[in-house]
This record gives C-alpha cells, sequence and structure tokens, in this order.
C-alpha cells in the first residue's frame, strides 16, 4: 500500500505538460490541478444541490481525485501526442491496476459522461483549466489563446446555467 | 465565487516552507501535499472501515480537503515562525473567511481532535509528509531527521495498530 | 555563532512571496531585496550627504543589512496575511532573539520611523521593490498594479525632493 | 519550415522524465541530452574509424540528432507507462510526420539495429544516459540504481571492447 | 576520455545568459541552443544543396556541435562582459585544449567565417537564438528587443536568398 | 542612476556558477553571496573590535557590498576559466565604470589585501562560501570537496585565531 501511494507521488513531480509546451517554464503539477479541481467540485457541487439539482457530491468528489490518479504511470500525455497514441484507454487501464475496477468504473464515468457526477467532474476540470489559464494570462504569460476554446464548450454544458456567472468572468478577461 | 478559487490557487504557487529551509530548492506546493493527504484519506479510510472501524470516509475526505486551506492567505508559516505568531488561530478565522463557519468547523475538528475523522485526517496528514520525507531521502537529500521525530507520534495514535505496517516501512528506510 | 549565519542563511532561501503569489514562478528571495537596499542606501544615502543632508550612511547601512534579518525566522508573509497576525510585532522579537537589543532598536527605527536613518532606509526598501517590479514588468510579468501605489507613497516622503528623477522614472514606464 | 522548427524547440523545454520521477526536480530536457549523444557519437565514432571499424560517423550523427526528434511531440513518456502504450511505433510515425520518410528509416535503424550505424547510436546513447546518472549520483541524487542496469547491456555491446575503460570507469563509481 | 564528456555535460548545467539578464528565470541551457542549432544545420544545409548551392552539410554539422563546446569551460559570457575580455579568443584556446586543434579550426571556420560551412553555421546560430526569442515573445516575455538587431544581420547574409520566408516570419512577428 | 541599480539588480538574476557547475541545479544568486558577506562582515567585524583589533567595520561593510559587485556586468566566471581569462582584472575596471574610481580603490584592498579591513572581507568571503558549501552538503548535495581546499587558507588567515570555533565547527562537518 505504501508503494501506491509513492507512485501517486509522481504527480507532485510530473508537470502539465500543456503549459510547458507553451513557455511556462515551472507550471503546475498533475497533483496542483487535481487538488484545485476536488475542492472546486466539492464547493460548486455544494451549490448546485442547494439550487435543487440531485447530484452525490462525495461521489463526485470521489471521481475528482482520482480522475487523472492514472497519470502517474502515464505522464500528462499532451494534445500533440494523441493523433499516435490512445491516452485515455491507457489511463483507464493504469487506475484500474492501481486502485483496482471500482476506481477504473468512476473514471469511465468521468470519461464517458455517463453519471451526472462524471459530467460535473468533467465540467469542473475545464474550468479549472481555464481559471489557470486566467491566472498564467495575469501573470503575464501569452500563447494560451488555444485554452480559450474551452470555453465553448463549457458554454454548452448542462451546468452552464448555474455557473453563467464564472464562465461569462473568464471569457470577460 | 471565481475569486475564492483564485485564492485557493494559491496553494498551488506556495512553497511548503520546511523543505525549504532544509535546502530543497523546488519543493512540492501546499496543494500537492492536500492532494495525496485528501487521496490517501480516501484510500486508507475506506480500508479502516472494511476493518470495522467506524468512520464517515467521505467527512474525512473533506476535512482533508480544506485542513491546510487557510495558508491560501496565511502561507505556510513554518515552526521556527511559531513561537511569535498563532498559526492555527490565523488560518481557522482564514477559514472561515474564505469558506464559511461550517467549514471552519471542520477544520477545528481537525486541528483540536474532536471528531475521529478529525483525528484520522492529523494521522494522514504527518504520514503523508513522513512519504514526501522519504521521497526526499530516497531522491538524496539529507538534513530531514527532524521529521522523522513524527514517526514517533504516528505510533501512538488510535490509528496505528491498522497501518503498522506502513508506519514500519517508514522506519526501516 | 555559526548556527546564527546558517539561520541568516535561510534569507537566500526564502522566496518575496508578493511576487510569487502574483505568479513569478521563481521570484528573487529575502537576501536577493536586502542586498540591493543596503547598496542603494549607501550609494543614495552619499548623495543625499553630498547635496547637504545630515544622515549617518553608515548607520542606515547596517539598518538597511538587518531590516528584514527577521524573516530568517517569520518568512516573508504577505499583506493577505497580515489581518490575522501581527508581522511588525514577530519580526522585532525574532530580531532580538537573533542579534539583540541593540539591532531590535535599530530595526524599531526602520519600523516606526523615529530617525532619520530609519526612515530613509523605509524609503529605498520601497525604491528597491519598485525597481523590481519595474524589472519584472519588463521582462513580461504584469499583474503587479497593486504595487505601483507605492509610487504614492514615495512622493510624500520627505526625500523625493532629492531623487524625483529616479521615482519620475519609474512613473514613465 | 519555421513552424518545424518550433516544435523541434519543444525539446527543450520537456523535461527527461525517467530522472523527475525519481526526485531529480529540474533535469536535463531532452534537447540536451540529444545533443551530448550527437557530440560523443562524433567523437567516439572518429575513435572506433581510427581504431579500424568501418563506420559512416557523418551517417550516424544524423541519426543521433534525430533519434528522439519524436519525442518532441509525443513527449518523453517514461518505462511506467510502457505496458500501456506502444512509445516506439508512436514516435517513428511522428518523425515520419515531422522530417518524412528518409529520416523515419534512419529512426528504424537505430530502433531496430539493422546497421552498425544505427546500433552504435544506440550505445551512445546508453552510455549518455550512463554518464547523467553518474553526473546525479556526484552531485548527490541517489535512487538511481535502477539505471546502473543498463551498464550489463553495455557490456555485452559489440562496441564495449573499443571502450572498455569508460565503462568500467562507470562501474567504478 | 570520460573526463571530457564529463566537461561537455557543463553545457546542460549552463543557462545562456542574454536570457537570464532580461528576466527569463529558467532559460536554456547552451546545449539546448547547440542542438537545434546543429538539427538546423543538417535540415537548412540539406535544403541549401537541395537548390545547388555547393556547401559540405556534414562538415557544417560538425561545426554547428562544436561552436559552443568552449563555453563548458568559459561559460556564455554575455555582451555586458566581452568589453572587459576576449570572450572567442578564450573560447578558442578552450577547444583547442579540449578537443585538440583539428575541432579549434573547424571553430576558426565558424569565427572568422573563412569557409561556406562556418558562415553558414553563424547564420543558423543567429536564427535559432531568433527563433527562441520569438518563442519567448510568445510565452509572454518581452525585454527582448536587442535581439531583434540581428535580423538585420540576416538579411544580409549570402543564405537570405534562400531562406526569405523564415526570416520574414519572425519579422512579421 | 535608475540604470546603475537596474544593473546591480543582474547580482539577483546571476547563478554562482560554482554549484551551478558541481549539479546544483538552483544555486544562490550573486547576489544572495553578497548579502550574507555584508553581513557577517558587520557581525564578525563588531566581534573583532570588541576583542581588541582596530578595524573599520563600516569601511569592510562598504568592501563587503561591492566587493562582487563587477559581476554585474562580468557574471560569476569560474575557476575554469580563468586560465583563460583575467577576471580579477575585468571586475576591477567593470566597478570603475559602474562606481567610480573610489569604489575601484576600495575593490584594490580587497583584491591585493593591502588594508586590513580589505584582507577580512576576503576572510569572511571564503568562510560565507564555506557555510554555503556546507548548507549544500547537508541539503545532500555531494560532489564539493574542492571547495574544502579553502579550510587550508583561512586557518592561515591573520584573523583565524579570532574565529578558531566557526572554522573547527566547519571541519568537524
Amino acid at each position: 500500500m505504501i508503494d501506491l501511494f509513492f507512485i501517486i507521488g509522481n504527480l507532485k513531480r510530473l508537470p502539465r505538460t500543456g503549459w510547458l509546451l507553451r513557455g511556462v517554464a515551472s507550471p503546475e503539477s498533475i497533483a496542483d490541478h487535481s487538488y484545485r479541481v476536488a475542492v472546486m467540485t466539492l464547493i460548486l457541487g455544494e451549490e448546485l444541490r442547494r439550487r435543487g439539482l440531485e447530484l452525490d457530491v462525495d461521489r463526485a468528489v470521489r471521481i475528482a481525485l482520482i480522475h487523472d490518479v492514472g497519470e502517474a504511470l502515464i505522464t500528462d500525455i499532451p494534445l500533440t501526442a494523441q493523433r499516435y497514441l490512445d491516452k485515455g484507454e491507457a489511463e483507464r487501464r493504469a487506475i484500474s491496476d492501481l486502485l483496482g475496477e471500482e476506481y477504473a468504473e468512476l473514471f469511465r464515468e468521468y470519461e464517458e459522461g455517463t453519471t451526472v457526477e462524471g459530467r460535473f467532474v468533467k465540467f469542473v476540470d475545464r474550468l479549472e483549466m481555464l481559471l489557470q489559464a486566467e491566472e498564467y494570462r495575469r501573470a503575464g504569460f501569452s500563447n494560451l489563446d488555444e485554452f480559450w476554446g474551452t470555453l465553448e464548450g463549457l458554454r454548452k454544458s448542462e451546468f452552464y446555467p448555474y455557473f453563467r456567472d464564472v464562465v461569462e468572468a473568464l471569457e470577460k478577461r
């Protein structure tokens, strides 16, 4: 079990490669990203429930915590590589090896959007990436235009009506 | 709400100062640490339940996610400063300002050990720090002896009987 | 005495957190800052004397050298934390423990502005920070607007008439 | 053509992940590695020729220069990932897309060892990695034991008799 | 011979100081730069030959590989120092000590432009620097204006007519 | 005058190359080093006076503050380069250009040891380097053996009798 935690520790050491390729020399780690996704899933999930949406927040938080855990073995393979490799499939198998089938199922909910909790974590995952893009933009980094395309995806999401203000604040950057 | 998430983003940018002071030039962030504490709380918490201990794992995960969130405003003030400043009190007030009284109460469970979930997260928090110390030791860093004193605290914990193997693996380093 | 110098060595390892929080990933250390404050105190102090102001330049240089030395124990606690903690008081006590009452008195001159040398080092401390802000701005970092508010303070200083050209050069950025 | 050079620039920004996973926080880039492989191929290749081995040194240098160029798109996917992904195949297709079939053929010589030049660059690639491991070990990093297994491979190589002294110097570390 | 390779390894650890002085905190290494110069020399050299220019591409690649190798002993002494020191002379003597007179002669071709291959590597060296400047500019760094002066030199080069499109793409930034 | 301070700011951005070459990836800056030399000159200088040695402490502090200021233009050229270049002469001319002849004279006192203050700063400069070596050693870095040779020089210094305990503490590492 201790070896599993050492492997999960890789997520602290591994950079998010998308930023690296755009010239952010010391970008956030995968663990950095996953942490904020999990906290936002908790806070925004509670907000959704207050507004009447049926959502198992704790289940969503669990999905958030493991949604990138396969990258502890696979690393954060960037978009440029994905026409040569099937990253999703590799991550699912890695999660299965690391945490067992139960957690691989949670990952599938996220990947394939088969449950409301899985789709919600995907929404938060993208939103968190945009917040980070905005933070890098404010700090002075540019070359992040490709990321803003993700805003379009957020606007089409079933969760957009609830968080219109957050998404619009990002659009006004 | 978006401003809250930007503030939480500070946890990605802020180093854990204990390592910095001992010469680890690019140490983990506070978010890095909090992420592994949350994942370990989930996995070890499920294990505790399988072994018959009554524990609300999801509640514990929530405590884990917010246990250092006050440091987004306060930063990770190291031990050397704590004879001059009351860090715990400052963090509790910061969490209250950031997330409201409900979450400040969760933090109090952790700080004061008033619930089994709070005490469990404190156990995991220390265990995670020791795993990180061991990872730095393996990587070649030394000067970490003070950290191993924490092992003693783990051995006296109510959760030690369940995770004796993990703690002993660290002792054999 | 050797232990004192190791503690002072912390100032090399500790970042200036204000920059870190605004997204400068590898900012100057506290020692970096203190070094330029001391050199500028020497050069600008000599200039002041040439222009007829009575000032003990060597005394001012000593104040400059120790004005942040308490942060070797306290770290550079940022503005966001200062509604929860009394940083100045903590630093004064830390300097007293490290270097004795005589140096704590020098620090008080700086903190409280009770002597012309103390006030001059405070002027140089702010000016140095603005030079650094300007260097980061030129390098491409943004998000530093809050710092420029400090210009206002410089313009009101008793030393402004002597260094109007330096301050105005910063305003024209 | 300028876009090709920007893509090749990724190799400066991408870390060699093997070191990263073992706790080297700011490891060499892929370009760093490729550079020394190319220089060593030139110098050791000339040495081989002086000793009578038939080898097209310039052809070998070309192979060295492009042997990791596919990683500009694929990144340096570590061993832990390679049971989930076919890295070699992905790199060959990436090289073909970047530089055309002619260079993909050079890469195949390297990957499959079909020519003496291809096998020689593979020998130098491993030797260079061991030199880097030794440099990290001297600097104080540990946790690099897995790398020394590569020495065994070098000893079995057809080029070992020529460079016995270099390999033995590494063994005596 | 192994010691030579360790010395060449310095090129991985040494930053290109021009970027450092302009506020790029973790700039490319000398090896990073040399790697892309060598690859570009290969690709653009082949292109020149296809267009009918007589050029020994392999010889040019050799020059590219060693053109900064003296900096392994000398470091990348910046322009600001060059009114106080003769950098070129120091590098030539260092190359001679490291690799022998034959390679020092190749360096002289580059420094003094006595052969078409030497002049071509100087052209590529400058072009590569401009590509890197453009990459830093895109990433958000500014303060790089001095570098663009180099464009003028490229336009006057005998190789400009062949690579007008590349140079013009840089001018349109 | 503002331009002078920007040039002095280079000392924050420039690494001490000796550490870099031995594998310390993010070493102290020149300003970091100069800062501790200046503070130690103040504290140890006062100690010397208390013990009856005649020394102008403030003058010594001024020498300490400028003893490496020439490196703002020259950079920290390492030992490996000094058989090819005259670093001391270059630094003296640079200081003269930056700060004028008066300060170049102070530098000469340090370089040539013509005054007790100049010799004292040289003693402190070496002592500070050894403290830093010891800090890196404690942090886990090795490969620093060459530095310990400096201890011999300290033992022969006229100031050794006063600071025997500090030097011996370093010897017992």
